[in-house]
């Protein structure tokens, strides 16, 4: 069986199927309706007992963002007119509490499944989520509790849902396995953020196998083991080991340099979202965060963020940065990122379109308060300022001009900030990569964004199931504009980092190194990976090689030389 | 006064103001409503003549496919289902008839506009037009007839339907402005076919202007000036005279060779799409067709055109071309093309999704079709091949391996075709570009396709109104890849045309003669100003200038350079 790895790692554990609960409801009459409305308040605030328990667990294990669903949790069902329709309900129709919560609450998500808004229409699975709580309680199901695992354990299940995930003793829970979801479903997240290995899109899962098969799982390829031959347990147990060993392998490079076989040393920094990210980086040994992607502190709000609020935000990374770097995104709004408040109209192609610096150019304020708190944070650490989405050198100019009105309205405050902080841009654009010997006279620095680079140089959506085939990082194309800009980088006597997920990728680690790359900014986990890569990689002998590779005809073919002359046995990890 | 500019030209004319007669309606109670349905019926037949007439009309005046649009309106007013359920409404509610196809037509429109799909959404205006139609002869309402202006006249209106523009006589219309509409509106669209200056999106001008005031329009700047003063009058009919008289002027190199001032041939070729279009290439002195928009076929009709219509398309246009080439180019659908039948599902962003070359090599039977259907019209002249939206060798390997195939199949039923037919790629995708070397090796010719590759190129959907700023030619990146494509396939042996609409752009002409492009295929009416250009360029003086303009920063910096030293006076036409 197979599906698709969506948390890497491997497991070996006994299953448990989580098959959610049938709420079967009957209509009743009742004659004391106050006493029903009485039982139906004990219901609701035994279900707000739970959900302050689970953010509190959510808030210590996992992190801020991902209680925040929990706290939306809470305020559905201490929502006055949510909770009085249900009342009046049981009042008028002489009901009982569960019929009326059950009534209720799909007219609730029928109204909210309608409407045009995207994110309004994912709310219809929190509402569903919270009165599933109050049915069970007031009908008294007792669920499976999955904090009380305590051997190891792989869920096998439809779906989890929040509420679940929280649950989840992940020193026990060896693996997950569910029937729907994809990469970024709210299971794979949370897998990936536990360190759990998971599989999603096995269809049929929960009725195939048994409770209590043993099972093995490999959250890479998507490989499934019902009740494996005990040559296969062992074959798994030491790949399992094996990378249990690259683990602990890998932590003996902490503290170690980033640098070649040969002497070239590089920069190896993390990728951020969220506070807690910054965490992993410095628990990683990250030398620096090359993208800082400030978005989410828009995302999780209803509202703009203050000055002050983003100020704070910066501020906290930078010093717990302690002088290393820090490159700060600016908004990167649009595309597939939406923020409902700020009412962006959608669009036909929203990844061609109307989006990051484009936005920002059109919204001055939004854009100046946020260049404000960079600056004024950029006194607390090495902080860099970077435009994502330039496309050409009029946009750069603007943006930069607007660094500098608001640098002399700090400086008329008496505000500090630093003077000579370092603005750079995102590569993502073709054009920019095409034309970047100019670019690199205007900037401090680039970062090339290969997840756009690589989508728009070949006219393909990576979102996009039914082309994801053509999406391909090692088309030749692309590891020449990459050169392209890294060279012209240096020819103008800047650095080049790059932030995308090709700066993590084993396979193009070192061809990056060769091509001279400064700066490689990945997810946290996976930079001891990437140390050790480039501890055992000679630049030298690749740069040798790069004529040859950049002009092989095909993605293949390059992804073929790399595996048989590039990627030597001990770099095989 | 200013508008966008539809339709390029000049027009001087009195002011026609012509609004749609309001259509009022009362219910009446009828007695007799066999005797109703009877004038009912007067009322269809008499409206199927007047549709019967305008379709001959267009067909006569404009083509095939604007003349569709009638034969679709005669359908609906012979849909059973439609007028049994006016008649119905008669019988049962003894009402009149404009009562009775109000309402039945209303509830059409509005089943209509709820409709999905885009394409069955927009036929809710086609029912508007036709039962307008009805209900103006049962009315008795007369409208001004558009084909009786007998005066030089700029017809202003809020918008014109398809049954008003058929019947306009180009030669007293002299302009059309409206409220509403764009460039891909009908009436923009129809102006261009007609040669008639048009400005759109002009509001309230119905309301601002008096029938019978005198009018400018001038089609390329959108500028409106209301009655002007006679100096504006002068040198107005003095631009619109010279205008004409470039147009003799360029009337006089027909027959002439497409050669630069220093003895560099180039092929000067059209654009085509229906059939119509091959008549305005040969009247333009176009030297070929350098691109085939075979979707139209798939487009104009309601199910797949067999292999035997589209071989008689091709063939026709072949044999019209009389030994000169032409490109004839795979389906290109998806994209903002549409094809409803194909039922290709909705994407996110159709312009980097699922489409031309990606869904024939998914559809191969639709793709094999046509193929064959090409290869069986390469015998009646000298017919080309090309693919659409190539991103990587493999899907060009696989292309012309189904070529490959089904010659082999041709060649057992004893079916002739050109072995040697010519194979070649669009280049409009930015890793074709910038690995051309590679594409050159395995075609036998490229065709640079501007539109698309410069929204890659530069992440812009150029249908998005909000950044439509950022869409420009002479970005020095566009360029860039332009000369890199060239020079690569030059050094391949393969001669690169260009069928984007920058190979029709005058500014740009000069700069693409200098970097060797070989072929240039554009829009029939811009062919003999080419021509023109080409004759009074040098292509040694500005090869010197290419290596400085590729430097340039920006596209304002381009433009500027081409405008002050490029573009000699005699040149400025």
């Amino acid at each position: 069986m197979k599906g698709l790895g969506t948390s890497v790692g491997i497991g070996i554990g006994k299953v448990l199927i989580y098959k959610e609960p049938e709420i079967k409801i009957s209509k009743n009459s009742i004659s004391d309706s106050e006493q029903e409305i009485e039982r139906l308040n004990q219901s609701i605030h035994k279900a707000i007992m739970e959900i302050d328990n689970i953010y509190n667990i959510t808030l210590e294990k996992v992190g801020q963002p991902e209680a925040e669903i929990f706290a939306a949790h809470k305020m559905i069902l201490e929502d006055p007119e949510y909770i009085s329709a249900i009342k009046e309900k049981i009042l008028t129709g002489n009901v009982n509490s569960e019929w009326a919560v059950r009534e209720i609450t799909n007219s609730y998500i029928s109204l909210f499944q309608e409407m045009e808004d995207e994110y309004l229409r994912a709310r219809a699975v929190d509402i569903k989520d919270v009165s599933d709580r109050v049915l069970k309680i007031l009908l008294n199901i007792e669920t499976k509790d999955l904090s009380l695992i305590n051997r190891e354990t792989i869920i096998v299940a439809r779906d989890l849902t929040p509420s679940d995930t929280a649950q989840i003793n992940k020193d026990m829970v060896v693996g997950i396995v569910t029937e729907i979801g994809g990469r970024t479903s709210h299971t794979s997240i949370m897998a990936r953020t536990m360190n759990i290995p998971a599989i999603c899109g096995v269809k049929d899962i929960t009725d195939i196998v048994k409770e209590d098969d043993l099972m093995i799982i490999n959250g890479s390829t998507g490989d499934i083991i019902v009740n494996p031959t005990v040559n296969e347990v062992i074959s798994y147990r030491k790949e399992k080991e094996d990378l249990d060993k690259l683990r602990k392998e890998l932590e003996k490079l902490k503290g170690q340099e980033s640098i070649s076989k040969d002497g070239y040393k590089v920069e190896l920094a993390g990728n951020i979202g969220t506070l807690q990210d910054i965490d992993k980086v410095i628990e990683n040994d990250g030398e620096g965060v090359g993208l800082y992607r400030t978005e989410f502190l828009y995302m999780y709000n209803d509202k703009l963020p203050t000055e002050e609020e983003q100020f704070e935000a910066y501020k906290i990374v930078a010093e717990r940065l302690k002088g290393k770097p820090l490159v700060i995104r600016t908004l990167d709004v649009g595309g597939d990122k939406d923020i409902p408040y700020l009412n962006i109209p959608k669009e036909m192609n929203p990844f061609l379109g109307y989006r990051a610096i484009r936005f920002c150019l059109d919204n001055k304020e939004i854009f100046i308060t946020q260049v404000r708190a960079i600056l004024r944070a950029s006194t607390y650490g090495n902080v860099k300022i970077m435009f994502p989405m330039i496309s050409n050198i009029e946009e750069l100019r603007e943006s930069k001009l607007i660094v500098e009105g608001v640098k002399e309205e700090l400086r008329k405050e008496n505000i500090e900030f630093n003077e000579n902080i370092e603005i750079g841009i995102m590569v993502e654009i073709p054009a920019v990569a095409i034309h970047s010997r100019q670019f690199a006279k205007e900037v401090d620095f680039f970062s090339i964004g290969t997840n756009d680079l690589i989508q728009y140089t070949l006219a393909v959506d990576r979102g996009n199931q039914k082309i994801s085939n053509l999406y391909n990082q090692f088309h030749p194309a692309i590891l020449s504009l990459i050169k392209m800009t890294i060279d012209n980088g240096h020819k103008e006597g800047i650095w080049v980092g790059m932030c995308g997920e090709v700066a993590g990728d084993e396979k193009l680690i070192p061809i990056l190194l060769a091509m001279g790359l400064d700066e490689f900014s990945m997810s946290a986990s996976s930079i001891l990976k990437a140390r050790h890569l480039i501890r055992n990689t000679s630049k030298k002998e690749i740069e040798e090689k790069l004529d040859y590779i950049l002009d092989l005809s095909t993605a293949d073919e390059v992804e073929k030389y790399i595996d048989e002359n590039i990627i030597s046995n001990d770099l095989d990890i």
